[in-house]
Order: structure tokens, then sequence, then C-alpha cells
């Protein structure tokens, strides 16, 4: 171990030899047992086709069950081939509906709908906490992938905004948020949003196909020019597709002794490059890994 | 709130409140002093012209001296004239320099430089203070503009690696830092960085200039292609300008009452979208607001 190493082991009270030994990210994932990967449900896997390329969201039912249960109905709808991204909103959100009130008339993209804002706590909810404190919420960490928070005097859990979470936009009304009109969050965790709005996935891959698009110059990042607006080819559910024509993907399971590994490795930097390890993480800084399996 | 802006939000989904209260935010400039606002300082801002517009970066002399005294001669010696913007990489950072070691044999691109990671609290600091926990340090706010860390127990004080953030790259030496490799964050704030690295000034203006540029497919986001490098026209200081050639912007001032206003607005939200107003805010998440004086 390097000197410099050597010093920040002293100064954070971790054993050198334990530093040493901590193996790299990378070694973390090729090491890592199959059993701590799961592939991605097929049931809860939306396909998204832009001119750009593809975009892969995996959804929660277990936080918004009734909007994911819609959502899936408006994809086998195929409510959203032709509708379009009409917001990106610098450093906040990408945002795609059908605009000026077109669209096919579905009573799923309209009817008021129950607010998912939280959970009630439970014990058959997975939880793998952070130990560190977090701005917004008494306890964060993960939860089948996805970042959450709990709040035990509450009694409530619920997804946090973090950068690429997936939501349901909504007007004044908290039942007005269908799925219908979906947003993919581009910048810094906006986690005021939380409990105010159903979280109802995460992208999974291609969030750079979202945050490289150009900025909207209207009020809210709305492209004022609609010619500007990014053409939604195809929404599908994976599970409607033929398997031969699914993209194969697993994630790593946050329940995972080797999730803990790679929390680890982030939150106590031990690259030569690093002389700080810090020693801490926000929920939003930790990566979910995906891989395709085989590779 | 016009007809037409009703229309509009009732046509694109935009809640109603928000649009209606948007001037509310926007009430707190419009009634502040004239004193509470602070004209950007010409030897410490930087415009850089790159072929999507401009890039108007504020320098922090007060927490990396050193550093700006160098890249003020940097600039002055057009030192970045025909570099480019070599790597992007997604929900992280924006780099440039000049590739492949090419560019002017100047000293100050390649000296070893002091680092300057933190710096020694003191009273003559200026420091408005956020109340709500950090994950990463004890005490959070900020100070002439920049988003800042004090840490009373080491006696240190540093920026934080908030977005829009530009800090000094190096190589494992922490002395190689010398300013002529500068990057930007254009994701969640990578906090982890702090204290390993010299922060030196921030966007103020055009960040989505940065933000929405095609990212690399390389390593750590590297233009693997050449010719998919953004080529930077000039770097400038805005005092070498003549008057008539600067920008003219003004922020609000970090210390003043206006902007204790602004952090109470945004860490308890009272637009009626919102069912909960959160009540907390982190340091990343607070504007700093910017405008034309005048308008």
């Amino acid at each position: 171990m390097s000197t410099k190493a050597a010093m920040a082991a002293i100064l954070l009270g971790i054993p050198a030899s334990i530093l040493a030994q901590a193996p790299s990210y990378a070694d973390i994932l090729a090491k890592s047992p199959k059993t701590d990967w799961a592939p991605l449900d097929p049931e809860n896997t939306l396909y998204m086709d832009i001119p750009q390329g593809r975009v892969i969201i995996l959804l929660a039912p277990r936080y918004a069950p009734l909007h994911v249960a819609n959502i899936r109905k408006l994809a086998r709808a195929r409510y959203w081939d032709g509708a379009a991204i009409v917001r990106v909103q610098d450093n906040y959100v990408v945002q795609w509906q059908w605009p000026d009130g077109r669209g096919p008339k579905l009573a799923e993209a309209t009817a008021p709908m129950t607010p998912e804002f939280d959970r009630r706590l439970a014990s058959d909810i997975p939880f793998t906490a952070l130990p560190d404190p977090d701005t917004y919420a008494p306890e964060v960490g993960f939860s089948e992938g996805f970042p959450v928070v709990r709040d035990p005097s509450l009694g409530l859990t619920w997804m946090a905004h973090c950068y690429g979470m997936v939501g349901a936009g909504r007007a004044d009304s908290p039942e007005s948020g269908s799925g219908a009109e979906l947003y993919a969050v581009i910048g810094h965790a906006p986690r005021h949003l939380d409990r105010n709005v159903a979280l109802v996935g995460r992208v999974i891959q291609g969030i750079e196909l979202f945050s490289s698009l150009p900025r909207g110059s209207g009020g809210l990042g709305m492209y004022a020019d609609s010619t500007k607006r990014v053409p939604i080819r195809s929404v599908r559910l994976a599970a409607d597709l033929p398997e031969s024509e699914r993209v194969q993907l697993e994630m790593l399971r946050t329940e995972s002794a080797t999730f803990q590994q790679v929390i680890a490795s982030r939150r106590t930097r031990r690259e030569t490059w690093f002389v700080q390890p810090t020693g801490k993480i926000n929920v939003c800084n930790v990566p979910l890994p995906v891989r395709t399996p085989g590779r």
C-alpha cells in the first residue's frame, strides 16, 4: 500500500490491512456469484424507442402498483407511439406525453388515479440501509434496485428522486397523474419532489439519450418550437415482445452481499488518486450495476 | 395568469399553480434591493466560447488563489484557444484541455501547483449556513456565491462539488492540477471529489451548453473519436475585454437578506402543487439567482 493510502487509513481509523485487501470495483463485480444478479422482469421492463436510440426503464410495482398496472395497459395499447418528449429542463427533468391534447382517447390516460406518493412500511419490503446521514429523510437505502427512503416515525417508505428515476407527472390534483405523462430526472436529485409525486421506476439503460437532448427554450424547459420535440417511435413492455426480441440485461440485487461490497468500495475510495477516501455516500451516488449476462 | 398561459397549462399538463406561482419566486427577486446584487468581477469572470455558444465561469480566488492566478495567466496568454472539450461523462463531468500533448508550451500549464483542496477557516470568510443535515460534512452553506462546506473540528472550509462547479483536473500527484485542464460538473453532485481536487469556480451562465453535449463513448466519457471533440474558440478574462464587450450580469449576494428569502422559499414549498412542503434543502439544490441589470 502506498504511503498516501496508509496516511488515509490512519486518518480515518481504518486498518491499513483492510484497505490494502479491499478489492477494486471491477473485481467486486467480476468475482460476484451469479445468484447475486437478477434478470430484468419482462413484466416490469419498458423499451422506449426514440430517434437517438433505446431507453430501458424498470418499473417498481411494489411502490406504485396502480400506476405500474396502468402504464402496462397504456404500453399494451401502444398509447405513446407517436407521442413526444416535450420538455427538457436543464438540471431537472425530461418529460414525455401527447402534446396539444392529441393522442388516443383512452380512459387509462385520463381517469383519476390514487396517489402513490408513499407506502406503509412493512416487514416484507426488502431494505438495504445506508449508514450516512441524508438531508431529507431519517433513513435511506435500497429496495429491489431502487433508491428508497424510510421514515419509521411516519411508518412510511417511498422512492427517492435520484438521477434517472422516472415519475408520473401530474397537475395540481394529487389524483391527476395517471402515468400517461412521464418524466425522468436528468440533474442533481430534486428530492423536494419526494412524496409529492408518484415515482414509478428508473432508467436502467440509455439515460444519456435523455440527458444529452437539447434543452427547451420555453418556460420549465418546454420546447417552445414544437418541431424540436423528440418523437417517440414506440414504448413496449418487454413481456409483449417475443423472447428473441428482448434485451438481455441483469442487475445486481441490492439485497446481495456483492451490493454491500459495491457500497463499501464507493463509500471509502481506495484508488490511488484519492487523497481523502471520504468514508460516506449519498443514496443518489450509489450506482446500480447492470450487465449483459454471459459477457 | 393569462388565458394563454392557463390554456398552455391545461394542454401540456403543467400544474396551473406552478405557472401562477412561478412569479412569486420572481417576486422575491423583483422586490430585492439593488444592493443585494453584485456585478460579476471582471477579474474573476471567464468567457468560454464554443460552437454551441458562450459559457460564463465565475472564479473563486478566496478558495483557490494560486489556481485562479494561474488560470488568469493562461487566459491572458490565450492558452485554450484551439483546445477542446475532450470528455463528456454522463451524470459526471465535462472536461476541456489540449489533447494529445499539443498546445502552447507554457510553464503555467505544467508547473507543479500547491494543492488547494481546502482552506483554513477564518473569521473574515463570509458564510451563510444552511440548517439541514448533509451526508458529507458537518456544516454546509454559501460564501460569496459558492456552495461551501465547513468542518470546525478540522478548522477547514472547502467548496462543494455541486452541479455546475468547475475544478482543476489532476493526475495522481496532488500537485499536478495546474488549472490548464478544467472540468465542470454536469450530474448529481460528486461530493466524494470534495477535498480531493481543487475547485476553482462555477458556471454562472450556459451550463446547458455543456450538459447537453453528446456523451463520449470511450472510457471515462472520453471522445474515442477525436473528430467528436468540441473545439474551444477562445477563453477570455472579462477584464481583458473592453467594457463594451463584457456581458453585463449580476448575481444575488449569498450574504444578503434576499438570498435568505430564496433559501426559505425553496426549503418550504408553498406552491399549490406541493402536498408536502419538504422543509429541508440540500446545499446543491439552492439556486444562485443571476440577472442582467436594468431588465
